[in-house]
């Protein structure tokens, strides 16, 4: 697989992942296609307005952020990294987005639901 | 973030990686560093032995493969794909390897527990 340094995907996911993490959901969609679909745990999320209701439940979640890696190619990035939440700041997720015309267009997104639910209750 | 296509890292992981997602546990196990930790959904996995029963007992349960994106950097390896089971073939796995000396020794691996989980029980 030929990755690059100078990936303008890379660029453009790591400009959104800057901004959704830190509360930025404005700025962070500005690099969202209309279309998007984003493969989530549990069911696929289609379009910008449903996505953004999406992250931006999680966004309000997060209390803090530590990355581990970023790659990316011509048209894709994999970023890697640990949401903190009050519950956890130890179970990563991993998001691989494809990108056209300098708009994520997808984007695959494992985390563990588990790590991130509330405790089991008594 | 610097990355390279040369990169040995990136060839350790993928070794292992096209050895325990075929079946070949042994061949897999040759990369992995004797006082390896995996750090998995749900708790750490420390030492190769523990390693090799957690790996054996999803290999066990791998029905295919999809490969969707490999990086690595001088030390470090980023993977995303879809392990095939007979509950999910839809379901990703990302893991991020920090390899010294030629050998695996940290592996951080996420997946969605509840997607690859026995349906619920009625």
């Amino acid at each position: 697989m030929t990755d690059t340094s100078q990936s303008t995907a890379l660029e453009t996911a790591s400009a959104y992942h800057r901004s959704w993490t830190s509360g930025d959901l404005h700025g962070a969609f500005a690099h969202v296609a209309d279309d998007i679909i984003c493969r989530a745990p549990g069911g696929d999320i289609t379009g910008k307005d449903a996505y953004r209701s999406y992250l931006g439940g999680f966004s309000q979640m997060m209390t803090g952020l530590t990355d581990v890696a970023a790659f990316g190619d011509d048209e894709h990035a994999l970023l890697f990294y640990y949401p903190h939440t009050a519950v956890t700041s130890t179970a990563p997720a991993a998001e691989h987005f494809t990108i056209r015309d300098g708009k994520i267009v997808e984007s695959r997104l494992v985390f563990d639901r588990l790590s991130f639910g509330p405790p089991p209750q008594q």
